[in-house]
Order: structure tokens, then sequence, then C-alpha cells
């Protein structure tokens, strides 16, 4: 069946039985003008949105309608995750072109409800139009946090030691090889695909590291290692050093470049789209965060290098030569004109 | 300029200067991965979102940037107006076509910028991304409101009386003079133009009869009156009956439809996107609701029928005639199929 034969109202029916809020502080979901819920006191609200449109962020023949799902709601999980915060309540938007078929629809709020009740978060309604010809998707997120432990991009100063949570580069390796651009001789090509495709947030991990105080700044990886890094030293007005080696890449992605010829650290620093979390934190606290990544629950920690009060990132290679770079951010902009 | 010379970090910086926060309980507003504010205890949220596709819900030919910003606002506070909720913070998601003047998007910003300034609304950040060829907007609202005073769709019983806190049908006049579906013969049609692409959310209206505790549900008109009413029907499980010539019809449009020979009522009924409130309230309210109408900032307030206990909607002419209709939302989906 096409979208135009089930109609809005009748798609609208037909998935709010699969958008279930279970929290106590919903009072209405979908079927309104607004959607209402109760606040918890004495906590400061995080509120994010994140617009992706068909052949600008997402191919179709490239990614699942249920990773599709999965991934936007993600992004915007991760920027939650980034302030240290607790997700709550989505809102999803979405365009669609009038000869979709209802059931790549469907796989897609699939998608977006595993997430959301992975996450115990509230899809509490949207707006669902038509559309041209292109599938659009705009998901406005909620969380909240305690207002002592947000951590802002702009925490960092010199002296500060950098961290990762996560490799990096896969989901890259994941975009290259979807676009034929990594040649595949190698059998689980799914593992880079499913990086890209259907990333975890760091939801638990970005908890752990902003309610312990130990950290002074963070972000989430969507543009880039050193695009977002740049973000970090562009609010914290500092600069930053960062070592190569010390860049944590998958033992997949070794094992891939190696095989394939191609220099790994191209995608770990600019590829993008990793959803880790890179945060900075006194140089003091070294040992708490060693302690700290051995807590369950929270993803793998590496130091990568620390801020400074150069302008700039200074890279430096495994030999000790270092070169500067002036991150630029991806920019869809650039990309398609 | 064009939007692929400026790009979107540069875009970004020329307009975090128009996007000032007032609030105090704004803690970040644009520049991190959320906007972080503080919550008014003891209230609850009203959250809403709508998308609007070019081509679809607007033509770039028909309306002025300015207008659109102003518009894509205007719907979303419409929403909060109708649950009696105060707005207070905007997230702007804009997919824009990489040959796009930039001076077209700061108009639409502009636009968007004073909506909100007029009703103190902060706008915290949002999603500027590429799109392929059609403008697309998406805003999500955030506003807060007394629970016990929030008026949703299923408050109205047997017996109330219906209410229109304005007139209806000119906007779609003006949309209809906008498509050449109405010659125009006739010198205001600016008036016309203006109620449909500069629409007046009826903010404060919906604060003072929510707050006034007189009424039972209430609902603002996009999708047109006898749809929206049966919304208030669908939710609440009961019918309406309504009498023709109570409607509120503009003077303007009386002599439009009386010169250009067509019938008011028809725009009046199906036209949508009025955003005036519709609202029910026990009989026994007649006089206080009488009164409410005298306050100053209060839009007029037109009984135009009650609510029954039969299925559908009663619509009674002036000859005494009556004839049932069931209401069918305005469907973007079926149009364009």
């Amino acid at each position: 069946m096409k979208f135009n034969e089930i109609g809005e109202f009748g798609f609208i029916e037909s998935i709010k039985k699969q958008c279930s809020t279970s929290s106590k502080n919903v009072i209405k979901g979908i079927g309104d003008d607004c959607a209402v819920f109760r606040a918890n006191s004495n906590r400061v609200f995080l509120f994010t949105t994140d617009m992706l449109v068909e052949d600008v962020h997402f191919l179709m023949d490239k990614i699942t309608p249920y990773q599709l799902g999965w991934k936007s709601v993600a992004v915007n999980l991760s920027d939650i995750a980034a302030m240290g915060g607790i997700p709550l309540h989505v809102l999803i938007s979405i365009g669609i072109p009038v000869k979709t078929d209802v059931e790549l629809i469907k796989d897609l709020y699939r998608g977006m409800n595993d997430i959301c009740s992975h996450y115990n978060v509230n899809i509490l309604g949207g707006d669902t139009v038509a559309s041209k010809d292109k599938l659009i998707i705009n998901i406005s997120l909620l969380g909240d946090g305690e207002e002592h432990s947000v951590l802002y991009r702009h925490g960092a100063g010199p002296g500060d030691k950098v961290y990762l949570t996560g490799n990096v580069g896969d989901s890259a390796a994941g975009l290259n090889i979807l676009q034929n651009k990594i040649s595949f001789s190698y059998t689980d090509k799914d593992y880079f695909i499913k990086a890209h495709n259907e990333p975890w947030p760091l939801v638990e991990t970005g908890r752990i590291i902003a309610t312990s105080q130990l950290a002074g700044a963070m972000i989430d990886l969507s543009d880039g290692l050193l695009s977002d890094l740049g973000h970090i030293c562009e609010e914290s007005k500092v600069g930053a050093s960062i070592f190569e080696e010390q860049i944590p890449l998958s033992r997949e992605l070794r094992l891939l470049s190696s095989r394939e010829n191609f220099n790994p650290l191209e995608l770990a620093l600019s590829g993008g789209e990793d959803y880790v979390l890179l945060f900075t934190a006194p140089e003091k606290n070294i040992h708490a965060i060693e302690q700290l990544s051995r807590e369950k629950d929270i993803s793998p920690i590496v130091m990568i290098g620390e801020i400074t009060n150069e302008e700039g990132i200074r890279l430096t290679d495994s030999y000790g030569k270092s070169t500067f770079v002036r991150p630029k951010g991806f920019d869809h902009f650039s990309e398609l004109s």
C-alpha cells in the first residue's frame, strides 16, 4: 500500500499503538495540539534537534528503513550523551513522498521505536506531512540533567588531558564501503556498515563521565575527531595536541586498512559520524579517570593528547614529527555545490 | 551570496547575534550539542512540532521569505495557544537548497525572530542542513502551563456550547487569490493574503480562556472549522450542531464573496489555516464567557453551536435546513497523489 492510499490520519492511527509511553510524567502523548508532560524539579532541560534529508544525509539504497529510523534518533541521543544528560521525550517530524510504501515507513518507525525503548525515551508525537520526492526526517529530543553536572564545549583548559570513549574511523570506513570507495575483498564488511548505519549513542557513558565531576568539556564525534575537537578548542579558546599513535582504532579497521592499503588515520581524524564521546579533564584526575574506565556500563576510555594554549591542533605522528591543522567541519553545502 | 559560498558554520555565526535570548532560565542557547535551560517548577510542559516543505505547504512565489519565517513559527505558537499554554523555547531546523541566496534565508530568520520576540520566545538553536532542491523548515516549540488549566481536545460534553475566537475563511480566501482561483477585481487583496501568509497566533486569548477555567476543550483551526471540530468530537466521543448564520465572517469576506459571487461558507467551513481558537464550555458558563469576551487582550468570542450526543456534525442553514457532515481533514497526501 502506498502512502497516499492510507493517508495522513490513517497512518498516524496505525503507529499510535507502537508509540506507547510508559512514564508517569507523560500526561498526553500523540493526539492533541501538543504533548503534555511533567518535569522533574531541580533539574535543567537539554533540548536538541537534527534534520536528515534523503540524498544529502542518506541514500535509500545504502541504508535499510529500520536503520534509518534507528540512526535518526541515535544522532540526537548522542547530543544528549555529549552533555551528560538523560534523554526523555522525542517528537518525530517526517516528510514522506506520496508514493512511498507504507511498509517502508512502518520499518522506519520500528527502528525509531526500538532505540527509544532501549533508552526509555517516550515518543510523544510529531508531524507527518507529504513531501515532493525526498524523504525528510526531523527529530527533536528533550532530556534533563543536574545543572552542576552538565558538560559543555567551553569547559576545557590548557594542560587538561583529552580522552576518547571508543574507536574512531569505523563509521567512515563503512561509508566508504557503501560508496565503493574502498575496494573490498574481505568478508566482514557488515561490521563497518553497521558502525555507519546503526550507531549506538553512548548515553550511559556520557552520564557516568558527567556525574563523576572529573571532566571539564565534552562533545560527541559527529563531524569528525579533528573538527569536533576544533569545536571544543574554539568554544574554550584553547588549542590541542594529539598523538596519532594513541588514537583508538578497531582491530577490524587496522586489518582492513592494511589489506586494502590505505591510511586508517585519515578516516579516524576526519571521517565523522563515530558518535563516541570526546572529553577533557584536568591532569590531576588521570588516575580517577583510569579508575572510572573500569566501571561497568562505560565504554573504554583512551587518552589521546592534551589541551594547549597554542592556536589550532598539533598532530604528532609516530616519528615525533608534528604538523598543525586547522580543522574544518564537514559542510554538506560545499559538498553539494 | 549563495548558501554554498558562506557555508553552514559561517551562516550559523551570522544568525547567532540575531537569536538573542533574554530569559534568565536559558543557560545555553545556540552553540553546543544541546540547548540548556531551567524549568519553572509545578508546571507542565507543552511540546509541539511542525514541518513545512516547499511546494507542499508553501510556494516560494506566493509568500515572502519574511512571511514564511513568521508563519512557520506562528503555526507552532498556535498549537501552544490551543492548549492555553505559554510558549517558551524553539529549535529551528532548516534544509536549504545550496544555491539559495543567503539574503533570502536571513529574511526568513528575520520573520522568525520578529514573531519570537513578540511572544517572548527564545530561539535556542536548531539544525542547518543542505537540501537537494526544496526548502524545508521544521520548528519544535516548548511551552508550559498550569496542569489544571491545560485544555485538551477530549474535554467536550453534550450540551456544551461551541465558540470561535475570530473570523474564519479569510486565510482560505487569501490562498484562493494567490492561486488565482478567485478572480479579483477589488483593491484590498492584501488583507486576505496577509491573513493567509502572516497569521497571528492567539496566544493571549488561549491563555485567558484556559486560566478562566470556564472551557472544557480547545483546538486551533488549522485543518478547517469542520475538520478541527471533528477532532474535538472524535477525542471527546461526541457530536456537534452548528448554525451557519452564527459562523463569524469578516466584513471583507462578505464583500468579496458578494462581488465575486461565491459562497463564503465553503471557505469558512473547510478552508483551514485560520489559526483562531475553537473551544467548548458548559451552558452554565454562557454569561461568564460573555463577560470574558469583554476583557482586554482577548479576541472576540462568538458562539456557533453546541455539542450533541449524535455522531457527526449537523449543519443548520439560515432556512433551518439541517445536513450531516462527516469531516475529513485536509490531507496533503491525497492532494498530491
